[in-house]
């Protein structure tokens, strides 16, 4: 039975591969970066665009591809800044998808305005396991943590944490009212993902989001650390 | 392609829906009530399982199934309270699944010693779009939802807001802190499970920790709203 599930499993990575690599090459040749931004749900990826798309990213033209079960909140949101958003809901393909995968992306290549924008920033369905098994033809992932989840994360969900280049450490305004240990958080993502390079910011207060809205530049310039 | 995936999705939730089935009739033979609790990653549910642990639930014998993708690390946090705690990882099954199902439930069993307790607590993997989808043989479910999360968890993820009998607010120590407006969650919660029964705790002072225990030992005996 297991053996079965492993096999259908990877059947399903392999043709997401696949498909992330026809997407891949499309934004190749239109000369757009991605970014495929993850975390648990309510860890703040939206208000972190927010303050990165009020402030603005120095000669770079941004579109969001915005993924939800269901619903266009967060491109209700981001839409009022005068950046391109397209809304990719998961619910029509299973009783609702907690997660992208590459052909979903795919779907919704069509209605993004390609030669519009430099970098192409997809937001992920809000969930700290499957997001991190699907690509989607990025060129970078940057995966968000906030302080309140606490600092066993990284151990609990290692496949998230070492899927992806970066780590914003989100929410850093609360920590005088929580028990949170940043020292042991910052053990533990190193045990799973040695390295790996890591922010702190509060898009709350704004703390540190210029060194996130450079990490984007860089991306968007190929020069961040490729995928 | 879609309608595949569909039928797929309805074949494999008929197949979870009798092997939960079969869950709920051992659970019945042996006396024992069962609690399915769910969140997103960091909403606190198994700091709730330690407050409501040690301070005790009268007249009623508690177990927990700690269900995680992969390691023990909650089970052992929990172990340390003597109560019979088993660890059930997902990760065998699939790259990791994201959710318990009612066959994953039932593979643990026979490591639960049903005769000595009275209520079985299932903590589910953290994540707020599968586990509603999978009954795994509970009599009730609660949610728990951290106030850091923000107040439109709820619009976002409505089949998790819907498929619970109780939600659970956690962390309002922390709402002087944050720009969170209770009142328009719960209009948010309203929208998606009207009337549905909630508490507002902290599981960091202990506030509202008591209502949760009354609504376990309520289930226990039977007394809470069937699932």
């Amino acid at each position: 039975m297991h053996r079965t599930k492993v096999r259908v499993a990877t059947d399903v990575l392999d043709a997401n591969a696949t498909i992330a690599r026809a997407n891949r090459a499309d934004f190749d040749r239109a000369g757009v970066r991605v970014v495929n931004l993850m975390s648990a749900p309510g860890a703040g990826k939206t208000a972190l665009l927010e303050r990165v798309l009020i402030d603005g990213l120095p000669a770079v033209r941004p579109g969001v591809l915005e993924g939800d079960v269901q619903g266009s909140f967060d491109a209700d949101r981001l839409s009022a800044l005068h950046v391109p958003v397209t809304q990719l809901n998961t619910d029509p393909g299973f009783g609702g998808e907690c997660h992208l995968d590459a052909n979903m992306v795919r779907s919704a290549l069509g209605a993004i305005a390609l030669e519009e924008i430099d970098l192409l920033i997809i937001e992920n369905v809000g969930n700290l396991v499957c997001p991190a098994e699907f690509r989607v033809g990025e060129d970078a992932r940057a995966m968000i943590s906030s302080v309140t989840e606490g600092e066993d994360k990284p151990l609990k969900y290692p496949l998230m944490f070492r899927a992806c280049e970066l780590v914003v450490i989100n929410k850093i305004d609360l920590l005088p009212h929580l028990d949170f240990s940043l020292e042991r958080f910052l053990e533990n993502l190193d045990r799973v993902h040695p390295g790996v390079e890591h922010m702190l910011v509060s898009a709350r207060t704004g703390e540190g989001v210029d060194a996130f809205a450079g990490w984007l530049v860089a991306v968007a310039r190929g020069g961040a650390p490729a995928a």
